[in-house]
């Protein structure tokens, strides 16, 4: 399956509405949940992606499309959104989401990438030579993998209270 | 953990919108990609959503509420929507499940359950005696499902274009 900005943006775009959409408003059962120690909170889920927008995706991008000598990326630190969204509201973190994302994505457009400047490539700390194309899918498959991660841990808080129906939704036990 | 009204409802309310953000709009490519035959697409599972307001959810709570003689529900189509989507353009499912979900959630308010109630029992036609209250903590569990299987349908779609980052993002191979 080929990659095209278009079709990646289409999903890109949509990921603030649709986590406003699933906990804008919610009680906080629903989004102080987790799966144990060291495991996001749908809270948690949404100041990750806001620290994607600042230290991640278009960093990385500008990194690649710099071509210097230097072309490693910054580690992600993973548990950033623990100090960052220290504080703050869930609804302060999707307005904030919703703007850095908005952000992200004018740069994006402004670059008019061509596919010779898609194949460009950079360094991941872990995990070797990488693409511009491969970051910017690895973009949309992150933001739709934590739209998953977070109906996933409020799926689990009733396990137990869905009885005999748990052999019919897996989600519980993931 | 517990289920009580309020909450299952908060998500349940909450369902027609999540779907609306995340594929309101979207070129056809994300909404009619599946995982092989006898999978949903985006699109399957909007529909899906819909045969559970008509044939499932609210249909069998009555069939507890009533607890007449027969109190076993009829068995469930999973492929109902193969059938009921035909022709539909998502837009219009999309508006199809917000009203119809909104009439669910008046019949549901509309009961005002009382803990008697959500303890009365049903027979499964699989899974044997279940309570309402099962029956509801069912319903937002399966919600959830839809929404996460929605975006791991949609994540494969660059399961290969992500490159060495698929090592990271284990939705693409779930």
């Amino acid at each position: 399956m080929g990659f095209d900005l278009r079709e990646g943006t289409a999903v890109l775009e949509r990921t603030p509405a649709t986590f406003r959409a699933l906990l804008g408003g919610m009680p906080d059962e629903w989004t102080t949940c987790d799966e144990g120690p060291d495991t996001f909170s749908p809270f948690d889920n949404v100041g990750h992606l806001i620290h994607g927008e600042r230290a991640d995706w278009i960093p990385r991008a500008q990194i690649i499309l710099a071509q210097a000598g230097n072309r490693q990326f910054e580690p992600y630190d993973r548990f950033a959104q623990k100090r960052e969204s220290a504080g703050k509201t869930l609804s302060q973190l999707l307005d904030e989401f919703a703007a850095l994302r908005a952000a992200s994505l004018a740069t994006l457009r402004g670059w008019n990438l061509t596919e010779r400047e898609l194949a460009l490539q950079g360094e991941h700390p872990a995990l070797g030579t990488v693409t511009l194309r491969q970051l910017l899918a690895t973009w949309v498959v992150h933001d739709l993998g934590h739209i998953a991660q977070t109906t996933r841990v409020m799926a689990k808080r009733y396990r137990e209270t869905i009885g005999p129906w748990r052999a019919y939704l897996p989600i519980v036990d993931r």
